[in-house]
């Protein structure tokens, strides 16, 4: 592992780190951010997940998280969007392949052998956050868009591994919308039902653990109607009486202007789980 | 003048507009962030002036000021960092020609048709800005770098035009240093006499008017010990009672990173002067 940038940022750092990934069998970068109170002690770690296109850059320059983190005295973890390097399988398209990864664990090749996202950001970043930096033992997770489908159901497939999930226009139902129809259906095969483990509005329906969904949404997201669809997952949680709480944000759109209006809400209400 | 981008950004809205230039002659963006406040009346102005290589974007994307421009209901107006356009003379390198136009108004061939800089953000833009936004009276202004160095002069050239004046990690001394003999040696020519009129280390020895000026330098910064020199102004500035602050920041360097950390500070200084 190796430190490829450092900065200091609201007293504490913010960092980039490569490695080498066994469960991706490649070289990958992420951010993470030290808080203050990581100089003085062990921090909660917030996982988040970038969308579309993103690498771990993005949330990090432009999201202005390090303020709260620094704040509240979290450590917040910013793993890339998918595996990368010449040998890694890839699509035309922004939506599939690099920087498309969805956070699953590709089952069809060319994509099997490389993408594997939920074992790497589930198990293998953080058994590596928890043995190089100074992290109490628990975590949270929150993304964006792609990131905040793997936000959500990463917390959905693995009752108790997260004090709390949140998430910014995510895409909540995969199997029914185009850029997920798409990508599960390369990753994954044509067979739909095997789809739905990686649904978040199919997963609520039998989630044991009742972890509350927070999610922030602009109604002027130009992917509201077609790819995101929010009130999907609304609905399957009413079903079933599994809390979440949708906020509509009027104007906002789906950038990272929209992110950093909200970072701040959504941090406070990390720190509150991770801390309690 | 055109809207080209309009983001919801806390309460207020983010905006990119272009417009033609006559001072420059030729076609500029400069971005604009309204505060919720702006919808209910006049609120005063706070000039950014970027870096070498930047365009309008960096600072809106990347200082996180709209969170706290929304809190205090100042405007913050970005303007680009050089003319632009295919006809628009330009260098090698990027310290000199499009992208690093210093704020000073060239007086040389091939530079003077376009380079006019200083009158364009002291004059033009804001006749723009004051004609077309709901904007009070009152003026302040910063930046980075060359564009703290374009903050700290066009404040001392033009007494009573800026309530207040600030700068992150400012080239002091371009007569006396490599990026400034560079830059005022190609617009203004090899009279080194004449540069002295866009130094504020020279400038502040006949400044007039004593308003003070707050500066943070990280004492990380690549750059300090070669191009910026903060001690330059801070000893010319003793020698004549000019108010300074000159906050060292332990362990920053010349990023967005150490811009966003103090960010906040800045804008409460300059709000407190622009509504006092």
């Amino acid at each position: 592992m190796e430190r490829v940038e450092s900065y200091a940022s609201f007293g504490g750092t913010q960092e980039v780190w490569k490695h080498r990934s066994e469960v991706l069998d490649c070289e990958m970068k992420f951010a993470v951010y030290l808080p203050p109170a990581a100089a003085e002690g062990p921090c909660p770690v917030l996982y988040w997940l970038s969308g579309l296109t993103c690498t771990e850059q993005n949330f990090i320059t432009k999201a202005g998280a390090q303020r709260y983190a620094a704040e509240e005295g979290v450590i917040i973890v910013a793993p890339d969007t998918s595996p990368r390097g010449e040998d890694v399988a890839d699509a035309e398209g922004y939506d599939l392949g690099k920087g498309a990864g969805f956070y699953v664990n590709a089952t069809r090749e060319p994509w099997a052998a490389h993408y594997q996202m939920h074992d790497y950001v589930v198990d293998e970043l953080p058994a590596l956050i928890e043995a190089n930096f100074p992290v109490s033992e628990k975590r949270a997770i929150f993304g964006h868009s792609m990131g905040g489908h793997g936000a959500l159901v990463l917390a959905l497939r693995n009752p108790g591994r997260y004090a709390s999930v949140s998430a910014f226009s995510p895409i909540v139902a995969p199997t029914q919308v185009p850029w997920g129809e798409k990508a599960l259906g390369a990753y994954l095969g044509d067979d739909r039902e095997a789809w739905k483990a990686w649904d978040a509005t199919e997963l609520v329906a039998t989630a044991t653990e009742r972890l509350p969904l927070l999610i922030d949404q602009g109604d002027s997201d130009q992917f509201l109607a077609e790819q995101l669809q929010p009130e999907r997952l609304v609905g399957a949680c009413e079903e079933v009486g599994h809390p979440i709480e949708l906020r509509m944000q009027p104007g906002y759109d789906h950038s990272y202007y929209f992110i950093a209006s909200f970072i701040g809400d959504h941090i406070r209400h990390h720190a509150r789980a991770l801390k309690g």
